[in-house]
């Protein structure tokens, strides 16, 4: 390809002519989020349920438990029967059969009577406590000894103790925790509604990269960002797409920008250089909306929309297409998947051991060294450097109205773990 | 099953003879978890190996890049050509060629001469520095004029800029980052060796209990632990297996304590009642260590180990399995699958709105609501209501040398999600 192909090559190189601001960027974003709101629904089946995000609340249809039931090992009694039961002077009561968990005593418990109970097995009819095995004494024949008194209702677990038909168990958006799990399961259900993982398809391209897999070669380096990018769509509750490099020309990218699903995600070919045919397709066949962010790294990033889909255009430097992803993709995703746009990253407070320096105007990200409290920036950390982001403990952003803080002051660090 | 079948029946539903603390329990736990060690290896694809653990140091057999390489888009050009380059005595440079991303130039830059560069290409020989292409004016045919002057190295990543051949990127027990798989990739590895996800049996016993996906009946409830178990379990980088509920004979539950696994978690028939049967199967097939801790709930837990495989007695009142499984069961898991021992619990700092009493000697785990940083206990909340678990936003842990604490007091609360 020569240059005269790009008549206005010279001034698609000069850089953006402005950028917006992050929190310009995310309000475009969110505006555009809440028009599109979540994905679609699908049924899961209860094994594969957990973390995932309930797309209706969920009501009972049942009592959990059916029935009362025995809360502990002991005697299913008649409280009226032992009002004056004590050590010295205990009530003898006749034991007329045994109610095991799954295995009830069928017959009624009358007055003078009672039942072995074990925990988990149903309170037989007529009964009303259970006196715990510990205040019995074993009496002559099939006689048992109460020696101590009991409220009606004691060691009783009356039904719907747990759950009650009609109520609702859990909400919609309710992030499913593994006891959740177990509820749904007490209740009887199978399948849940949940919000479908936005498909999520990943654009690499650039004529420089091998595919993953391959050894690193004289003037070719392998693609790190698919790899990564298809680690944190599914970190982010995303279904990552991902076939493979897209040959770096305008037909096969604008195929892949169409492809099935709901945000697109391309790295390399976004900036204004000769070669980065991505806004242009993203103009001519949708929306660009922002493009050029003032941001450090991953200014050339830039989002807009085609036929529905969000689509993120993310630099091909590994640690820019990092921070463009956190800043904006991760959130999206997030939220067509019917979860919170926060980070997923924990911060702690720790005190900086230097100076951290940044203009006005700019948002910077900079991956920090975590040591006992002290935050230091990592050494060697340009955009280029995905190493600087493994050997971070986690990184600290300089809103753009900072120009920086000194060394001493207490900052957030958010953690990568 | 008659009681005559069981002639110490009565004596076995006496109770515990005596409780260990929770940090004797523990004790015990870590010295066995010491000695097993980790579970073995495996080898795992690029693709799904974000979350797991490595199991062995990564060194880099290659440079990140093997090549020097242009940053930014502009010209390659010898930095003593321009030296005295400026806006008014501008220097003019032969442009003899071009070099993108994965297409070199070949030839050599020489005196006077430069080369069209493009963001991530190969610097072409002779060259020292990119000069951005904001620093330069077209010139005449095949001229360009530099318009400032350069250092030698700048706007040029050196060879290994990001990693050096013989460098450690990742050290053993990582717990590998979706920027770890960029990395990864970039030094063109394929598969990557890590710990394997122990095998987990998880064994629910209990006459009472209809499989998961059951309609509740009259007088059974259905199984909420074994899918609350298999979520936990994944949770915590475990390999669930549960073929189901096992009938409550000591043979088919024998026969599932020595599944093939490195854990085995038994849910129900853990206790001392009469129906009882784990804790003698374990006690004469292997180790009972400890059964009965000083906690609420949770007090029937034991442990112990059989053919080298850890083995979890866990009650069957769910909530008391969540907090025996998260107090034991779930840091022998991480363990063994080269995870910290930590909670996975994140907590924050609230303040108590009611008083919480615990006696001294047993441990609490107290289900609480969190209501604008103010923290109070969820109401019905037995060790059967399993329902107090979703209804809680966390859980507070009172020590079993503490008395429990006024309201007011801040106190430090677990978030279950």
């Amino acid at each position: 390809m020569s240059t005269s192909e790009h008549p206005n090559a010279d001034v698609r190189m000069r850089g953006f002519v402005e950028k917006v601001s992050v929190s310009e960027a995310r309000t475009w974003l969110q505006s555009a989020l809440e028009k599109l709101g979540s994905v679609g629904d699908e049924k899961v089946s209860l094994e594969t349920v957990a973390g995932r995000v309930l797309a209706a609340d969920v009501v009972s249809n049942v009592n959990v438990p059916e029935f009362e039931r025995a809360m502990m090992d002991g005697f299913a009694v008649r409280a009226t029967d032992i009002e004056s039961a004590s050590l010295r002077g205990p009530v003898s009561l006749e034991v007329v059969g045994e109610s095991f968990p799954g295995k009830a005593f069928e017959g009624l418990v009358s007055a003078g009577k009672s039942v072995r109970a074990m925990t988990g097995s149903k309170l037989p009819e007529g009964a009303d406590a259970v006196l715990p095995v510990e205040q019995t004494c074993a009496g002559s024949g099939e006689q048992v000894l109460a020696v101590n008194s009991i409220s009606p209702g004691r060691n009783v677990g009356g039904v719907g103790e747990d759950i009650r038909a009609g109520e609702v168990v859990l909400r919609a958006g309710r992030v499913l925790r593994p006891q959740d799990v177990g509820v749904l399961s007490s209740i009887g259900v199978k399948q849940v509604s949940v919000v479908r993982r936005p498909r999520v398809r990943i654009v690499v391209t650039g004529d420089e990269l091998l595919p993953a897999g391959s050894a690193p070669q004289a003037d070719r380096i392998v693609d790190a960002n698919g790899p990564m990018l298809a680690a944190l769509v599914s970190r982010d509750g995303g279904e990552p797409i991902y076939p493979g490099i897209v040959p770096d020309d305008r037909e096969a990218i604008l195929a892949a920008l169409k492809d099935d699903a709901e945000v697109v995600l391309v790295s390399g070919g976004t900036s204004v250089g000769q070669e980065d045919h991505v806004p242009s397709l993203l103009a001519e066949h949708g929306e660009l909306a922002i493009h050029g962010v003032a941001m450090r790294p991953a200014s050339p990033v830039g989002m807009g929309l085609m036929d529905g889909r969000l689509v993120f255009l993310l630099p091909g430097n590994p640690v820019a297409c990092l921070c463009g992803y956190d800043f904006f993709a991760g959130a999206a995703i997030r939220s067509r998947g019917g979860r919170a746009t926060d980070w997923p990253y924990r911060s702690v407070l720790s005190t900086l051991s230097a100076e951290l320096k940044s203009p006005v105007g700019r948002l910077d990200y900079i991956r920090m060294l975590l040591e006992q409290g002290q935050a230091k920036p990592v050494p060697k950390s340009g955009a280029s450097v995905l190493s600087s982001t493994t050997r971070a403990d986690g990184f600290v952003v300089i809103p753009a109205d900072c120009e920086g803080y000194q060394a001493g002051t207490e900052v957030e660090l958010f953690l990568y773990d």
